[in-house]
């Protein structure tokens, strides 16, 4: 949830918006303006100028993606699955309608294509329109790039034996999203993977949403021989931790050798893919635990 | 800086303590009642009850420890030196007066004595009164721990050539803490330090203090052969992601076997060890730019 005023800033204006992270954490950032402010048929959509994070995109009143850290974000989502595998050649993005995601595939020379299946063409539009630095492969519309507004669960359910590498860029397990937290469609999942392909989907903060975690680690782990979750600090998500978690039916990313990496990475680097991996004490207990 | 209200929660009265982390940032969590505001030589010091976080300790406004997260700071700032040391017998804290890092520090077997220099003795007795899980070995007066209420600027001035490791866990650079934060300091930190010996010092964000991180390096470089910066994850500062600096005049963390670890850790872990040190690319460019 998220309250803030939708005035456009002017002098002896102090604007602010506030995600409440969980009903007791709230984290506010004073804004300039209010850039865009709608309804899709899928969600609540917002776009804001603030003053610590730059422009920011806000679903549903979850602040998705900023210009400030988007980087760490869409880097660690993309190129840690893409320099696990050998020689990704055929990608698939479900979600991720910023193109902060399909940004960083794109860049992997091996990577012939990118197919991304976004439900909500509003998301896509709003941020090719306030969000340039962040979607500019759509807007570019890069030769790699295969944009299909519509449901990723229904593309997952027909796919087979097609792609190389996943991505599971989606919002909250709450409102459109909530269908891509299933075992189901892991399943599917599985099942448009090629024989040695991989998976990666964001899975929310392991300081907020353990239960959460814990599921999606053993529903993925039943169904793939290889299963990791791997973190990034994010200033703008809640507890500054997120994690990510990886089904991969051949390849370990401990076992493999850093493939090239693009230039003008911001976050990711070799010393980070290792890092990456490494798991503290609370949250190697969450993934071992039965109860 | 902080606001909140001095009201001890009841029905009906919603209460929310905010920190202001930047001019424009906030995070803001609700309290169930304010167990302690006061005023030492020193600062405004206060202990809420959150329901986030569970009991904080607030001084100058700012958020300096919660019983939800402190295992993290207090794991690191304190097992990374001293595993890094091969045998730490002799350990000076200076600040820390919450007691979580001496409670740590105590905790290694090598460890014989543990010089903790607070300048502030108020916090001392609030956190024993307010906080007993973290104060323990300051409740139960430890028989390593060697407690003095004074100037550790002081203290550091004085001692020479006398301790193993040396953790600086300190405030923010202004107010009381403003000190701890100069080469001059360093200097003695230095000569304090027995010719193998090694410091750490909580060194603030790498997202919001990054010219503060970089002068500081530059500082500790310019006296130890040795300098690391590592880093926690710690959802209660700013930006969720926390840099710490060791210098360090013979061992290198990288190098050391990891020494026996001590029982119990609920963040810190041989895996860990290695990935603190390992920098995003941002973090990296900090530190080596001329800028």
């Amino acid at each position: 949830m998220t309250s803030y005023t939708n005035i456009r800033g002017g002098i002896g204006v102090d604007l602010w918006i506030t995600e409440y992270q969980t009903a007791d954490l709230g984290l506010s950032c004073r804004i300039k303006e209010t850039l865009f402010s709608g309804k899709s048929e899928f969600q609540d959509i917002a776009v804001v100028d603030s003053h610590e994070f730059g422009r920011m995109l806000v679903l549903d009143g979850v602040f998705q993606t900023s210009v400030f850290d988007e980087y760490i974000y869409h880097e660690m989502i993309a190129h840690v699955p893409l320099c696990t595998h050998p020689e990704p050649k055929k990608v698939l993005v479900i979600g991720g309608g910023d193109g902060g995601t399909v940004r960083e595939v794109v860049k992997h020379r091996s990577v012939n294509s990118v197919k991304m299946v976004e439900i909500d063409g509003l998301v896509v539009d709003v941020s090719k329109k306030f969000l340039p630095e962040i979607s500019i492969a759509l807007r570019e519309n890069h030769p790699k790039l295969d944009l299909t507004i519509g449901d990723g669960i229904q593309h997952m359910h027909d796919a087979e034996s097609e792609y190389d590498v996943i991505i599971v860029d989606c919002s909250d397990p709450i409102g459109p999203g909530e269908g891509l937290f299933t075992y189901q469609f892991y399943k599917d999942v599985y099942k448009a993977l090629k024989p040695d392909g991989l998976f990666v989907q964001q899975t929310e903060s392991p300081f907020y949403h353990q239960s959460l975690i814990k599921r999606l680690y053993k529903d993925i782990s039943a169904l793939f021989p290889i299963t990791q979750v791997y973190l990034a600090s994010i200033p703008l998500y809640p507890g500054g931790l997120h994690c990510f978690t990886m089904g991969s039916k051949k390849y370990r990313p401990q076992d493999e050798p850093v493939q090239e990496i693009p230039d003008g990475m911001k976050y990711f680097n070799p010393a980070v893919y290792q890092a990456c991996l490494n798991l503290p004490e609370f949250i190697q207990k969450i993934l071992v635990s039965n109860s």
